[in-house]
C-alpha cells in the first residue's frame, strides 16, 4: 500500500497534528512509543531551556482499535502535558531573522507581519514527523530493520566513527549524542562556550538502518528511486543543507579502483565487501546497513542577533532576541531517524504491498531469501 | 498547472523517449533547443569514446503545433541521427559491476540476468532528462530566469569560484566545465593520467539559477519544500551520492555569527546581504542565486576492473571490461542544469499557475514587484 | 498551490481529524463555519435517531491565527459536544452485513473480526468532508461560486427541478431537502413507510455550483479533467453507486441534434444556449452552472435484517439488528456539496495559483474578464 | 509497485505516445497485442470513414526485452501503418462546435485559434489509452482476471442482458458490440438511419471484469476508493456523462429489502448471493464480476451542423462540417476495458506489490486462497 502522511501545526498554535496513512493492521501502537521518541529529540545537549520545559506528548486520535492499527489513518495530535499548548503571539513582528524564512516568506505572501512565515516554518514541526515516524520505526522493527544516529560533529569537534560501530549506540539521551564519550564531552564544551558568546553552532550527524535486504527501491523513474527519496527527506528538515550516502566526500577526491566495493561471496551470497556506497546504489540497497550523513547550518536566533531590517520602515534593525537552541545536530539525528524510517517503510510497503503485519512479515521473509542467480526473466 | 514528467527507455534500446505536461500554451520549442542540450552533455572532456561516438537527436514527437506549445504534453523521442539506436545485446551478463545497481538489482528481481538491471538503471537514460530540462530552461529563460553550471573539483584538482562568477559562465563545451582555464588544464590532466591508468575520477560541480524572485516555493509541508525537491532531483542523477545547498560544508564547521548572511536593503529591498545560504532558506527562495553542489563519485566501470562474482557460478571473477566514460563531473553539470530547471519550473507554475505564457510572463513580473511590506493578512 | 486533503478517524473512535492543504493566506474561517455544514449534513429527514443524537462540533486545531488561514496546512478535529466521542464497540462482530464493505473488507484482511472493515468504512466518516469541505465552501464564495443541493428522488417519488430553479435553494434543513414542498412531503411520507416497514430507501440527489467561470479545468492529461476528478470524489461518497454531469441518461437516449447545447452570445460573450452538458465539456467548466446527480443505494442494514453468513461458524445467520439511517439521499447531497467544492476548489488553485486569497481574487477577476477572441497562440 | 502512465500526442500530429510504469517484469509483450486492441477500438459500427481509413499501429519504443517487460517503463507509439500521420491541419478555426471542448477551451487560453483546444481534446487520444491498457490486459489475464465489454443501448435501441451472460462476449468486432444478434442489428439500423438524416445517437455500454478476488481495493482514504478511481478513469473517457457500479438506476429507485444481495456459501466460501452491487462494495471487490456501465452522449459533430459564433467576428455561425463517427458507443466499450483493465491493474500492484510477474502470480494466488474467518487481527 501506499505510504503517505502530513503534519498541520504553528509554533504558538493549539495542537501538532500528523496523519499517516498505508500502515498495515495488526501492528501494536502505544502512546508511549511516540513519547519516546519525541523526548529523545527534545532533550539532546544544545537546545535551549525553552524546549526543555515544553514537554510534548502525543495523542493518538484515529487509526487503532485496542492498541492495534487497523489499516486506517493514524492520527496522532502532540500538545503539552495536559493538553493544548498556549497560543501566545499576539503582536505583530516586522523584523525578519537572517537564515530563517522570514524575508524570503515575507516576499511569499507580500506581508510585514512575519508571523504567516514563522508560525509554520518553525521547526517546531518535526515533532510532528517525528510522531509518524516512530510509527514507521515500530513497524520497521517487526521487519528486522533497526534505525539510529549520532552526532559526528559539532562545530570543527569531529568524530570519526570505527568501523565496527552498529546500532543500538551507546550514549546518553541529554548529551551531544556521540558514542565517544570524550568526544562527546568536547562536543558539550564548544556549545557551551558558543551559548557563553551568544553564538551558535552547526555540525554534522549520521543516519543508520540496519537489516534492510538487498534490492529495495527502484531505479525505474527519477522520482522512485530510493536515495532521491532520502535526500528530499533529509533536506525537507530545517537547518539541514547537505545530504550525503556514504562516504560521498571521499568518493568525490577518490579514484575509482580506491573507492568502489568490491563484490564478494559472504555467508553463501554475493554482496559488497564494504559500504563507501552507503548501503544504496543506483536507487536500490545493496543489503550493507544505510548511513545517511547530514550537513547541519548553525542556528540562526543568536543571543548577539545579526542585523536586519524592520519591513514596516526600512530601516536597519536588530534582529528579534528570542530564547533559541544553541546547536540542534543531535536533535536532527533523532528527527532525520524518523524521515528515514518512513522512506524506507514507503519503500518496503511498495514493493511488498500488504494489508496486514503478518503477510508483511511472511513476504519480506520470502524476499530475503530469494537468490539472484536462481531465475530466468519469464517463466516460459 | 501542475508539472510532471517521465522518462522511458533502455541503454540498448530503440529510444529515449520523455514526456512533460504542464509547460503553458505559447512557447516557441525547436528540436535544435533540445539538441543542444543534448551535446552540451555529451561532449564535455572525460566521457569515453563510445559517447563521443552516440551522436543523440532529439524529435518532438507530440505537443507543439507549428513550432509552438498548445498546453498539452509535450513528448520527445531521442535516438541516434538517423534514428532508432541500433539495440546489440543479446547475451546475458551474469558478473554484477561494483559500484553499480547490477548487484543489488540481481536480489530486487531475483535474477542472474543483469541486462534486467543495467538496461534502465544505465545513466544514458539523462539525455531523456536533459531533454525535457531543456524544454524547462526555454519556459525560464522567457522569466527571466537562466541556468548554468561548472566543475568545481575532479579528483584533487579544485577550483576556488571567485564571489563575483556569474552566469553564463564562459568556458569552452569540451573541456572539464571548469570556468579557469588553468584549472580546466589541471582536470584535463587528471582525467588522462587516470585513464592512462585504467582508473576512473569523481568531484564536485556546482548549478547555478539566477533571476529567481523570492519568496518562490514552500514550507507549508515537508515535501513542498523547494530544497527537498532539489535534493531529490539532483541525488537522483546517477553517480550523485551528495548534495549541498550553497555552502552546507563551511555552515557545518561554523558558528552563527560567522555564517549567516545578514539583512540589508539593496536597491530599495530588504535582502540578505550575502548568500553563503545558497539562494534558500526554509524552503524558499531568497532572491539570491540558487546554488547547488553536487558530489559525484568516480566512475565504477574500470580499465583494470574490480573484483567481482559470477551470479551463475558463485565464483570469483573480473567485472566486466567495458568502454566507458573517465570522470563524469563536467557532464554531470549539464544534467544538473535541467534538473534544477524542472523543479524550479515546477515551483514557479504552482504558485502562479496560467495556462499561456503570457499570462504566466504578467503574473511572474507582478510577483516580482510585490512589495512584503505593504500588506494586512486579510483584507477585512 | 496544490490542494490536498485527507480524513482519519473511526465510527467508534475518538475524533475524526481532516487535514486540508493549499488554502491561501487571509481566508477567515470560524468553527461555525464548519459546524454550519455538519448540522446540514446531520439533519435531514431519513437520518435515524443515532444520528440525530449525535452532535459533532469542529474545532480548527491548526492552520488559522486569530480567526484567519496563513497558508499552512487546516487541521479540524470532529467530536462530540464537549470534547471526544465515547468509543464503545469492545466485541467482536463476526457477521457480515449485506451491502456494506463488510465481507469484502474480511477477505482483504483475512479477518473475521468485522470491527477492522465497519470502523474506517463507515459513513461517518464523511462528517470529516463536509469539515474541510466547509473550507473550500468559504473560498469560493469569495470567488463569487455559491454551490448548493437538493434530493431529486426518494424511491419512486421524483421531482423534475424547473429550468429556472438556481441557488440558494429554499427548503428546511430537517426535510427531504427538496425544493417542492408537495414533492418533499411525499418523500417524508415515503421514508415513514419505509421505517415503519422495517426497510430502507434510495434516491437522487443534484449538486450544483453556480459562478464558475468558463474554462477552469483541463483536457491535457486523463487525471486532469475536471469532469473524471468530479466523478471520483462523487463515487467516493458511501452509498454513491452512480454519478451523473449533466442530462446523462437524456444523452445516452438522443440524437445529437435534439441534446447538444448551440451556442450564441449571451451578454456579449459566446456561450452555450443550454445545459444538458451541466457545465462541463471535454474535461473544462463551460460557464454554465455545474450540475452533478448522484444515484444513491437505499440503505443496507435494515430493521428487518437481510440473511448473512457467521464467519466464524460459516452458518447462516441474520445480519445485525442496528439502529440506522432510512434514508441517506437528503444527506448525500449536502456531502456531494463538500466534495464538489473540493474538487473545483483544487482546480482553480491549479490554474491560478496564488499564495494569498487577495491575489487569488484578483486572478480570478482577470480571468473572468479575458475574451476567447483577441489573442494569438503565442506573442511572437 | 505504482502503475502510473500517461499520453501525448494531438488529432493532427505525428504520433501519439503512451507511456506506464509499474508493470512487473517477466511479462511477454508483443505489438500484435496491442494492434488487437487498437483494431477492436477503431472498426465498431458507427464509425465514420475516416476512422475506418486510419489504421493505427503500434510500436514499442521501450521497456521490453526480447519480447518481455523488464520492469522498466513500457512506452508504445502510436502511427499509421507505415510510420507517422500526416499532421494537415495547417489553418486556425474559429467556429466553436457545441458539445466539444472547443468554446470552453477558448476560454481557458484566451484564444480564438481553436486547434489549440482540439487537438489535444480529440477523442483520437484514447488510441494511445487503449495502448497501455492493452498492456494491462495482459497482464490481469496472466492473473486469471478477464475483461470483456458490450453495447446496452444505442438511442432508443436496448438491450436487457440476461443474467448469465459471461465473458468473452461473443460478437462480430465490426458490429454494433451487441452480445445479441437481433439488437445488434436493430442498433445498426438505428445508427443508419441517424446517419442518412445527418444526426448522431448517444447510448449505453458496458465494462465487465471476471475473475477479480474479493477484498482488492481501499476505504481506508477517499481517493483509494476503487468505485472512486473507476468512476474517474471510465469519466475521463471523451462523450462519457454518467458512470454506474452494478444495477445503479435500480438501487435509486428501491427500498433496500429488495436490492441488496443476501450472502450465503458458495463453494464453501461466504459471498453475495447476487450482484446488483457490481461487484463492488465500500471501495472493495466483492469477488463478484466487477461491471460498470457508461452513459454516452450523441456525438456533437453533426452533418446538420448545430449553430455557433465565430470567435474572431462575433457573428452567428454553423459549427463547422467535419466527417466523424455516428455513434461511438460500442468504440467506447472498448476504450472503457482498456481504463478498467488499467484501474484493476493499479489496485492489485498497490495490494500485492511485486516486481516480477511470477512473484505477483503466487502473491495473487496465495491472497485467493486466504479465508475471511480464520485470523486474529494481531499474532500477539
Amino acid at each position: 500500500m501506499q505510504l503517505r502522511w502530513n503534519t498541520a501545526g504553528e509554533a504558538h498554535g493549539r495542537f501538532y497534528v500528523a496523519v499517516i496513512e498505508g500502515i498495515p493492521a495488526g501492528l501494536r501502537l502505544d502512546e508511549s512509543d511516540i513519547d519516546l521518541q519525541l523526548e529523545r529529540r527534545r532533550t539532546p545537549y544544545g537546545r535551549g531551556p525553552r524546549m526543555r520545559q515544553r514537554e510534548d506528548r502525543a495523542a493518538i486520535l484515529a487509526g487503532t482499535l485496542e492498541g492495534v492499527t487497523i489499516g486506517s489513518p493514524v492520527a496522532v495530535q502532540i500538545g503539552e502535558t495536559g493538553g493544548a499548548y498556549s497560543p501566545s503571539v499576539t503582536e505583530k513582528f516586522t523584523i525578519p531573522r537572517p537564515g530563517h524564512a522570514d524575508l524570503a516568506g515575507a516576499y511569499k505572501y507580500a506581508t510585514d507581519d512575519l508571523r504567516l512565515v514563522w508560525e509554520r516554518a518553525s521547526a517546531r514541526e518535526t515533532a510532528a514527523r517525528v510522531a509518524v515516524g516512530a510509527v514507521c520505526l515500530r513497524l520497521l522493527k517487526e521487519l528486522g530493520i533497526v534505525i539510529d544516529s549520532f552526532t559526528l560533529a559539532v562545530g570543527d569537534v569531529s568524530f570519526e566513527p570505527p568501523a565496527d560501530l552498529a546500532p543500538p549506540f551507546e550514549m546518553p539521551g541529554d548529551g551531544a549524542r556521540c558514542p565517544d564519550p570524550v568526544a562527546d564531552r568536547r562536543m558539550r564544551e564548544a556549545i557551551d562556550q558558543a551559548n557563553a558568546e551568544g553564538d551558535s553552532l552547526g555540525g554534522r550527524c549520521r543516519a543508520v538502518a540496519h537489516g534492510m535486504p538487498a534490492g529495495i527501491g527502484s531505479f525505474a523513474q527519477w522520482d522512485l528511486r530510493l536515495d532521491a527519496r532520502i535526500a528530499a527527506a533529509m533536506m525537507s528538515i530545517p537547518s539541514v543543507k547537505g545530504v550525503q550516502i556514504g562516504r560521498a566526500e571521499l568518493g568525490a577526491a577518490s579514484r575509482g579502483s580506491a573507492f568502489h566495493d568490491a563484490i564478494e561471496m559472504v555467508a553463501g551470497r554475493p554482496a559488497p565487501a564494504g559500504n563507501r556506497a552507503g548501503g544504496i546504489e543506483g536507487g536500490l540497497t545493496t543489503g550493507r546497513p544505510v548511513e545517511i550523513d547530514l550537513l547541519v547550518k548553525p542556528v540562526p536566533t543568536l543571543g548577539n542577533p545579526l542585523q536586519s531590517v524592520d519591513l514596516a520602515t526600512g530601516e536597519q534593525a536588530e534582529a528579534p532576541r528570542l530564547r533559541s537552541d544553541i546547536c540542534v545536530v543531535p536533535a536532527v539525528g533523532v528527527i532525520a531517524e524518523a524521515m528515514l524510517a518512513l522512506e524506507l517503510s514507503r519503500a518496503v510497503l511498495e514493493q511488498l504491498g500488504a494489508d496486514r503485519l503478518e503477510t508483511l512479515k511472511a513476504r519480506m521473509e520470502a524476499f530475503r531469501n530469494e537468490a539472484p542467480g536462481t531465475r530466468p526473466v519469464t517463466s516460459k
